[in-house]
C-alpha cells in the first residue's frame, strides 16, 4: 500500500526538498541536459543550503525543533520573572504601604532596578544595549562575522538581567526586540552542539537559522507564528529564501506551544480575543480607517523624528548627562514620579491594550485617563529609546496606537452614533502606528493573531498600508534611524560615550 | 511642521524603497566605500526592478492598483456567471419539472455544458486546459518567455468560458487554478498598455508582476490576501523578491475590496465566519489533530497517486475515450446520473463547507450523507483533474478534508462526549487535505480567513505541518505530478492526444 502510493513519483519529507521538482523543470524545458548526472548532483550539493538534503534533515529538523522550545522558555521564563518583580513592586507600594513611604519605595526601587539594568549591561556587554533588532536585521542580511559580539553569551545574560530590571523598574519598554536578540544568540550557541557542527558550516543555512531564530523571538513576544514569519521576511533586504518559510514554521510552532503553555497559566498576562461581530464593521466606514491609519503614519514618522531629536540633543546640550548611569537614573525618577500617582499607568501594558480593544465601554479607564496615558507615555517612551538598557518599541507603540485609536473612535461614535465600535479603531490605531514606526506590513497580521480575530482585515490591512507609505514619505523606519545614530556615533567619536 | 519631521532622515514613500538602507548598512560596515559616488548609482539602477525606484513608483502603484481591481472583478463575473447557470440548471430540472423529466435536462445539460467547454478549449487554446498553476509556476520562476501562449487573450477567453461551462455542468472542479491562469494573463495584458510599458522591459519587475498576479488570482477565489501572499511566496522556486511583498498586499487589498462588494450581494455564494468558543479546542486534544493531520497527508498523497494513476490507466487501456469529446462527455454523463438524486451532492462545495464547519450540528446533512458524497466525489475528482476542460482542485480538496475531519470529530464526539467540536476537526481536516494535496504550508493561513477566526492556530498549525511532511515523505505535490504528467506526454509522444 505505502510503496504503491510512493512509486514512481518519490518525495522526500518535508517541504522544501524540491531537487526532484528542479529536475523535472530542467527535463521540461531542456536548459540542463546533464540534469540525471554528475552536473546536477554537484549542483544539488552546493546549493543543499537552499534546497536541503535528506542527510540534512535528521540534524535541521531536531535543530529547529530545539531552537523553537529552548528559545521559547528562555523567553518565557524572563517574561515571568519580569511580571512577578513588576507585580511584587506594585504590591509593596501600593497595597502593603501607602501615601508618601509607598511613593518612596516605588521611586526608589525603580530608579535602583533601572541602575541595575545598566550596571549589568556596562559589565558584561555594551551590545546588550537598545532593541537589538537593528543588530539582527544586518545578521539576517549577512553580515554574521562583523557583529560576533553580538552573539556572545555575555550578552544573552545581560540582555536577559537587564531586560527583566527596565521593565520591572517601571521604564516604558517593549520585549519584543530584546527577545528577538535572545533567541538568535540561543540559535547561535545551539548550533555549536557537535551533533549540528555541519549545519554552521554552510552559510545560506547560517542566515536562514538565524531568520528562524528572529521569528522564533518575536513570535514568542506576542504568540503570533505566521505575522513574526511574515516579519522576518520583510526584514531581510532583499532576497528570501524560500526554503526558510518551513524552518521558520516548524520552529515557531515548537515555540507557539511552549507559548501556549506558560500563558494559559496565571502567572503571565495575555493578549484577550477580541469579539468583534459582524456588523461591527461597515464598508462605509472605511474611509474613517483610512483617515485614522494617514494620521497614524504621520504620528509614527513624528515618534521617530522625535526619538532622533532627543537623541541628539541629549548628548550636544545635556552633557552632564553623558554619564550612563545618571541618565538612566534621572529617566527613572522621572518615570517613576509621573507613574505612582495614576494606577493606569503603572498597569502591564497588555492589560492595558486589551482595555483598550474591548468591543463594550471601557472598564478600568476613562476618556481623559486614556489622553494623559498618551501624553505621559509618548514623551517617556521616545526618550527610552536611545538609552543604555535593554528594551524595543512595539508594544509602546501598540499601546499608543490603540489609546489613539480608541479616542478617536470614541469621538466618532458621540458623532455618528452607536454604529461605530470604538473597539476595533484601536486595533486599527494599535496596528497602523505600529506600521509607522517600523514600517512593517506584517503588523496587520501580528495583530490578527494577537486578537484572534481576522474577520476584519479589511481596514486593518488598508490602515496599516497608509500608514507605513505616509510615513515612509517622511522618514526611515525606527530601526533604520537607530542604526544611522549608531553609526554617527561610531564613525565620528564627536560624542564619546562614558 | 512636515520638512522637520522630514529632515535629516528622508524616506521615499513605499516600502522596498531601500536605497538609503543599502546606504547606510555599507556605511556602518565599510564594504562599499563608493556608495556615495557613481557606482553605488549604478548599481541602484541596476537593481532598480528589486529596490524600486521614485520613477517607477508613479507607475507601479496605478499598475498594481488596477491590476487588483481588474482581475478581481473579471474573476468574480465569471464566477457569478457560474453561479447563476449553476442555479438555472438546478431550478429547471429539480423545481419546476420533476422525476425521469427533470432527470433527463439535469444530466443532458450538463453533458452539453461540459462538452462546450471542451470545444472551446480546443478551438480557442490549449494552454486553458486543467488547473493552470504548474503553469504559472513556472513562469514565476523564470520560464516567462517559452510559455508564452499560455499568456495568450485566447486563453482567457477559454479558461473563463471553458470554466463557467464545467462548473456549471456539475463537474467538481475547482476555480483557484482557473483563477490565477485568468488573473496572469490580464497582468499580461495590462502591462501592454503604453503607459506601463517601462514596467515590462524589467526582467525582475515581470516577475514580480506575475507573482502579484498569482496573489490576486488566489486571494479573489476565496478572499484570502494573506494567505494568497504566502502561497505565492512558497510557490515560488527559490528566492522570493522581498519588494513584491508590498506590491502583493497592494495588488490584492485593491482586488479584496472588489471581492468584499461582490460577495456580499445575495448573487454569490460565500465562506461564513466560524464562530467557535475559546473552550471548544484544549491542549489535551493536540493529539487526536496530529492524528488527523496525519491521516490527512496520507489521504493527500493517496490522491496524487490516484490522479497518476487514472490517468495513466486512461491512456493505457482506455484507447476508446481518446477522444476528448467522448472522454468528458462519459465523465459529464457519469457524475450527473450519480448527482441528481442526492441533493447534497448538487449544491455549491463552499455551502457544503459551511455547513462542515459549523459549531453547531449540520441542518442539511447527516452522517451518512458525509459519507456517502466522500464516496462519490473522491474518485470522480480524481478523474477530473486530468480532463482537457479547465478546472482546479484546491476547493474540491477543502471539501473533502471537511467531509473527513467532520466524519472524524463525530467519531470522537460519540466516543469522548461534547466536549470535542467536530466542527473544528472539519477545519483542520480541510487545511490539512489541502495541504497534502498541495503541499502548501500557507493552506493554513488560507483557512484563518476563509473561517475568519484565528483564535485556534495551534491544530491547525501542527495539523498542516504534519500533514504535508507525511505526504511529501510519499510523493510531489499534485501540481509537480501534473507537470510530470504533461512531460511525459511532450517527450514521448507516446500517448497522442486527439
Amino acid at each position: 500500500m505505502w510503496s504503491w502510493i510512493r512509486s514512481p513519483l518519490k518525495g522526500k519529507g518535508l517541504p522544501g526538498l524540491d531537487g526532484i521538482r528542479k529536475r523535472k523543470w530542467s527535463d521540461l524545458f531542456g536548459d540542463n541536459d546533464d540534469s540525471e548526472g554528475k552536473g546536477h548532483q554537484t549542483k544539488v550539493q552546493m546549493t543543499c543550503g537552499v534546497h536541503g538534503t535528506t542527510a540534512d534533515l535528521s540534524r535541521l529538523v531536531p535543530y529547529m525543533t530545539l531552537l523553537g522550545i529552548v528559545a521559547a522558555s528562555f523567553i518565557s521564563i524572563v517574561d515571568i520573572f519580569t511580571h512577578v518583580i513588576f507585580e511584587a513592586r506594585k504590591r509593596v507600594s501600593v497595597d502593603i504601604t501607602h501615601g508618601a513611604v509607598g511613593y518612596v519605595i516605588y521611586v526608589s526601587s525603580g530608579v535602583l532596578l533601572c541602575l541595575l539594568s545598566t550596571l549589568v549591561c556596562q559589565q558584561w556587554s555594551k551590545e546588550a544595549e537598545g532593541s537589538g533588532l537593528p543588530q539582527m536585521k544586518s545578521i539576517m542580511s549577512g553580515f554574521h562575522d562583523k557583529l560576533r559580539n553580538s552573539l556572545a553569551v555575555e550578552a544573552l545574560a545581560a540582555k536577559a538581567v537587564g531586560l527583566i530590571c527596565a521593565i520591572g523598574g517601571g521604564l516604558p519598554v517593549g520585549w519584543e526586540g530584546p527577545n528577538v536578540h535572545m533567541s538568535c544568540i540561543i540559535a547561535e550557541y545551539l548550533s555549536r552542539i557537535p551533533y549540528f557542527h555541519s549545519l554552521r558550516q554552510d552559510k545560506a543555512l547560517r542566515l536562514q537559522m538565524m531568520a528562524c531564530a528572529c521569528t522564533v523571538g518575536l513570535a514568542s513576544s506576542f504568540g503570533t507564528p505566521i505575522g513574526a514569519v511574515l516579519y522576518a521576511l520583510e526584514s531581510t533586504s532583499s532576497f528570501y529564501l524560500v526554503p526558510t518559510f518551513w524552518k521558520s514554521i516548524l520552529a515557531t510552532i515548537s515555540g507557539a506551544m511552549v507559548f501556549d503553555i506558560w500563558y494559559k497559566t496565571p502567572v503571565a498576562e495575555a493578549f484577550e480575543n477580541t469579539t468583534f461581530g459582524p456588523d461591527d464593521y461597515r464598508r462605509s466606514q472605511l474611509i474613517l480607517f483610512c483617515l485614522l491609519g494617514t494620521f497614524m503614519g504621520i504620528v509614527g514618522a513624528f515618534f521617530v523624528k522625535c526619538t532622533h531629536e532627543v537623541y541628539q540633543f541629549r548628548k550636544r546640550r545635556l552633557t552632564y548627562l553623558s554619564n550612563r548611569f545618571v541618565l538612566v537614573g534621572v529617566v527613572a525618577l522621572v518615570s517613576g514620579l509621573a507613574q505612582y500617582n495614576n494606577e493606569l499607568l503603572r498597569i502591564d501594558p497588555r492589560k492595558a491594550i486589551n482595555e483598550l480593544f474591548s468591543s463594550n465601554a471601557m472598564q478600568l479607564m476613562t476618556y481623559s485617563d486614556v489622553m494623559f496615558l498618551l501624553l505621559i507615555k509618548f514623551p517617556l517612551i521616545a526618550v527610552c529609546v536611545g538609552l543604555p538598557i535593554p528594551g524595543g518599541v512595539f508594544i509602546s507603540s501598540f499601546l499608543m496606537g490603540a489609546g489613539c485609536g480608541r479616542l478617536y473612535g470614541e469621538f466618532l461614535r458621540t458623532v455618528f452614533g452607536p454604529s461605530i465600535v470604538p473597539g476595533l479603531y484601536a486595533v486599527v490605531g494599535a496596528a497602523s502606528l505600529a506600521g509607522g514606526v517600523t514600517r512593517a506590513l506584517s503588523c496587520s497580521v501580528l495583530i490578527f493573531e494577537v486578537t484572534g480575530q481576522i474577520s476584519h482585515m479589511m481596514p486593518i490591512l488598508v490602515a496599516v498600508l497608509l500608514s507605513v507609505t505616509v510615513a515612509n514619505s517622511f522618514n526611515q523606519s525606527l530601526y533604520d534611524t537607530l542604526i544611522v545614530m549608531k553609526v554617527r556615533k561610531q564613525d565620528n567619536k564627536r560624542f564619546p560615550e562614558p
